[in-house]
């Protein structure tokens, strides 16, 4: 069975998550990165190929040249990463989807609701697949967590607290040079949502993912901490869900000396559970008696949706290429026709990502409560 | 010279605070408990001055014979704590300082806001000490803490986030028998606040004490999770502060598994700090550049206000008792003559809790942001 | 029921040990001291005693004096502490329990292994008790733990790993004026052992407290770290038990950076234990299927010999202080005739710890494998 | 430039270590799988090719065949690696390397040290590389941990304690099918050295690749704890380094709940460091002053070795796979010409290990000090 082949938009040079997409689509040994229109710099994109060993005539100068070629030739993309500031997600996707090819898309889905709305739509109307790298996802314990509150293993959510602080903003570094930070910065690229769009949407998705749950109504406190940004950098806010539970997300990326902090808390009738991104292997529970419990990734505890994304024995860590990975092996097995891939998200989750952008913009601009758009 | 004398109100049987009271005042060897009105039962506050070893005479059936026993005597208490369920603290603080007794009282200062300003007048008239037992700003490295920031060595503050979960109510104690429940539970004996008021409290008087900066506005979310309390068990609020600061309080005391769960974080230009109650004795401080650092009680890194509080080697843990004997030895001090105790909590930060009371109450009520009125 | 009356010799000006011998004692209100010898020196001696708050005649210039006069008061101790360099402790406790009074002694028992068994004559021909203050036996959580393992919850034993690492003797701080420092390192008053005696008995009791088993053969290597020493500053030994479980214990006093790094593993057949003294209120259970766990002090699933010892909820931490006043809560029911206090070391405990540091040190002499000689 | 081939002996079904080894080698795409010999048994060894998407024809019965095939292809493998049980290290290794193709080994080096020195003469005779995977050296902090003590951030070294447990072989599965257990409990296969041989090594190269020492001399307690087995599980073993340190390695497959816990500790004069594998993008440093730091993978303090080996910004973890692949990224600029990848250990280090099993068996047997062989 031939290896699936990708395409890549977006993820030339200066990118981080460009690298990241060739990796984790690879590593399985299941998909090849065979062609890409990597930057909107045609030298760029020519030099991305060569850097990537591929075939120069498949470095594309732009995505519409990229999906014009590769839909004709007879070994063509089977799918298409989409990894640009957000600005071009939906003209991409549409492009792609339109076209016949299936998208795996970089979040937030777009840069604004009314966009979001627009893709969802087109996403409906065709027969391939549209997917969101909600990265976190792919952690095996993400996915055990959520089974275990799918299963009842908490009772009733009743509090669910989740964080994502990142301080690699806390100096204006967009005007110093950083092109990461440059178009998050920019609201013509990054859309409505600064730090909420960028980090805020993965602590939301991680909540509902894991806990079933939707949030019906926030009340938002949207902040530009470093003088002249345009967009939020750092954002507080007050959640309620859909069954009556109450909680709170907290995001920045003012949050000097924080890394990459994603956590989540889901407190239930029975028990509790904890889970952090930078020590992904560990998904703790707590227990009314006051007992607190560690359940390691690769171990025989873990339930199925765990174990079929753990490639290592207990104690070998798998980080966040492999999680990444695992949203590829998703795609893998839903293009080669082995299942739908239900924990690899979709237009839904990220439809409820561009509502909570809008909600928490508005709610925080209006300072009032306001209900989630979907 | 001689040890100063304590009456203790309140602290019978069944109480888990009386006792921490005696050994925090005594533990020093400057203070000792002579007299008490332990329970509004005239034979429990007997039978509990039979415990302490008192003389029977000076186990009083009601505050008022204390107060009027012990005036008389020429080895009259020097001090009252006020150990009592809230809506006592006034009537109990008002009688001892017009009596011309000092009182260290627990907190919240009082059952409700109007009551907190009237016993700050009382207190602001008359010329014996009146202090509260913020117990979390007695730990050295709350005070160290506090030093860093007052000294400039975060920056100037951007973001604090303070968090207290408990999971003692997650279940209707209060119907079943669980007497530190049952008061709690009681908007007549407990006040206007819940958890708001119980632990909340506490969580806004670590943040303001260690940033030394005022919160100004909030928008609270006050819950009874458990079906049936009259008053909240879980609490939280965004935070907005005098210095243009923003953050989070989360309160709860239905987070299933969780003990003691008092932490603080406090985001500055130039580096953070983190501190939590359940490891008290190590200060975590974070850099622009990625590095984090601990720094422990009884090292040579400390300032003198840590160093002022701490009696063992590094590495030998001081805990909850030495940290409550912290603001006794600070009491003692003030009594004694020895300065005027600046770091212990007084009618000032009292008034201050009982706004955050009222303010919370009222916020979450009308679903709106809401001014603190002070 | 009148408070014990309670002499310390040693603890004089300079000394950490005295003023956490009398906070102990005294926490639980069921003691006070009341004489004393602090120092070698009268006058040093007599200052202690003021700033003790004691009667002036009962800070005495010699032990000697003191157990003359104390013996023929009717109000006279009722115990007396040993808090001396090591040389001291047999002639104090000998002529103490001659003179029929109890015995608090500080370990390890003696300065060799033949004086200990003098001593345990002694103690064993009197009909008052003889006691060492092996302080980390106090802590709840070493309790559980013992008892855990005495019940079969982890099955025979098989591994055992016990470490003690400080770091303040990274420098020759004996010849910069620490008087600490000073007699550790001076074989005519620390007796044989250096590390081994000083924290090397602490950490082999520990293993020995918890496992219920008995060190048999020991591989001892016995270093001088620091240029110039007379005894080891670091001993790294091989243990072997007498149910044939293996082990280790690492103990050093130059592990710079290191504060009071005193820990415990237990391996068994079907679960492990692990123990950390600077975090001293978690218990960590590791069970075949790889969870992990952790238990608190203060929470409803540890058992009497931990709650018996527990004064806090949980997540109110308890320390050094706690445990050392938990010894002396041992001691009190003993002397108060309740009970024989079977978790408090006594002559047995000290001879095991004597035979240790004789036998490391002729094992690291001989390069050789060498029986514990009882 | 086209990717460097890669051929693979072992690694066929119910293997672990076959799978890690093509996905690290391909992780940066620059090497690719493309032959093999997977299994003594052909039909296995030919499923084990079709699983890897391999030509048919280059799925090999025995790897003579592999040899002799690939030497005469134009597009004949670059490199073989060898993830076969030890007995058949020095075989294949000999075998490929007089057939001029650069080896990748598993360690240990061979199953005996009398293999070991065979196998480093040939290796010292041929032009092409002998490298070993010694897969914790290619963590970012290892290399930064090596980093930090060569330029003498720590001052001399002083004591190592270096730890591997795992609880994995706590019962004899390797009399239940597991193929895992079977062979590394089998002296025809393993070699001489049981627990020692598997993860003693790992801990001991990690101890001599960061510190830069050499240990001269050990005293080994070898253990087979769990009934039945002919070689070790356990292992215990105090340490001497060529310049005077002292230390004590500590190795086991009993300890039942242990993931796969090899951690280091190095104390200097000035500082000590500390590393955990199960947490490998942090590197502790502790300080005289009682400080401790935390340093992370991504961050910019860290130097050039670290920086060159990590792929991800600080708080995306990198594990184990990536650790993996970073010695092959060494391997693929050695062949590639570019440096002589001086952190991927060779022959010298696989020596070394191999002497260490040999002294820790001797050790162990005579119950005495004993010198390296080397």
């Amino acid at each position: 069975m031939r290896k699936l082949r990708m395409g890549l938009v977006g993820g030339g040079p200066g990118s981080f998550i460009g690298a990241v997409h060739r990796i984790a689509a690879e590593l399985d040994g299941e998909m090849e990165l065979v062609a890409g229109a990597f930057s909107s710099d045609p030298d760029l994109s020519r030099q991305a190929g060569v850097n990537y060993r591929l075939d120069p005539a498949r470095a594309y100068p732009t995505f519409a040249a990229l999906l014009t070629a590769e839909t004709r030739r007879s070994d063509g993309i089977d799918f298409l990463t989409i990894a640009t500031p957000n600005h071009l997600h939906l003209p991409i996707a549409r492009a792609a989807l339109e076209a016949g090819v299936a998208v795996m898309s970089d979040k937030p889905m777009t840069a604004t609701l009314a966009e979001a709305r627009e893709l969802a739509a087109v996403a409906a109307a065709v027969s391939v697949p549209y997917r969101l790298t909600y990265t976190y996802t792919g952690y095996p314990l993400v996915r055990e967590a959520r089974r275990l509150v799918a299963e009842g293993f908490l009772g009733a959510v009743r509090k669910v607290l989740v964080e994502y602080s990142q301080g690699w903003l806390a100096e204006p570094i967009e005007r110093r040079g950083s092109k990461q930070a440059e178009w998050r910065c920019d609201p013509q690229r990054a859309g409505d949502g600064g730090c909420i769009g960028d980090i805020g949407v993965h602590a939301f998705n991680l909540a509902e993912f894991v806990t079933g749950r939707h949030v019906e109504r926030i009340c938002a406190d949207l902040n530009s901490v470093v003088p002249g940004r345009a967009l939020d950098d750092d954002c507080n806010l007050l959640l309620r869900f859909d069954n009556g539970a109450v909680g709170a997300l907290i995001a920045s990326q003012i949050c000097v000396g924080a890394l990459n902090g994603l956590q989540l808390r889901v407190y239930g009738e029975k028990a509790a559970l904890e889970w952090r991104q930078e020590a992904p292997n560990t998904l703790t529970l707590c227990y009314a008696d006051g007992r607190s419990e560690n359940r390691y990734a690769g171990t025989g505890v873990l339930g199925t949706d765990a174990v079929a994304v753990t490639r290592l024995p207990a104690g070998h860590p798998e980080g966040y290429l492999e999680a990444f990975a695992n949203l590829y092996r998703d795609l893998a097995n839903l293009l080669r026709g082995k299942g739908d891939a239900p924990l690899l998200p979709g237009a839904t989750a990220g439809l409820r990502g561009m509502a909570l952008i809008d909600a928490a913009v508005s709610s925080s601009r209006e300072r009032r409560w306001t209900a989630l758009p979907v």
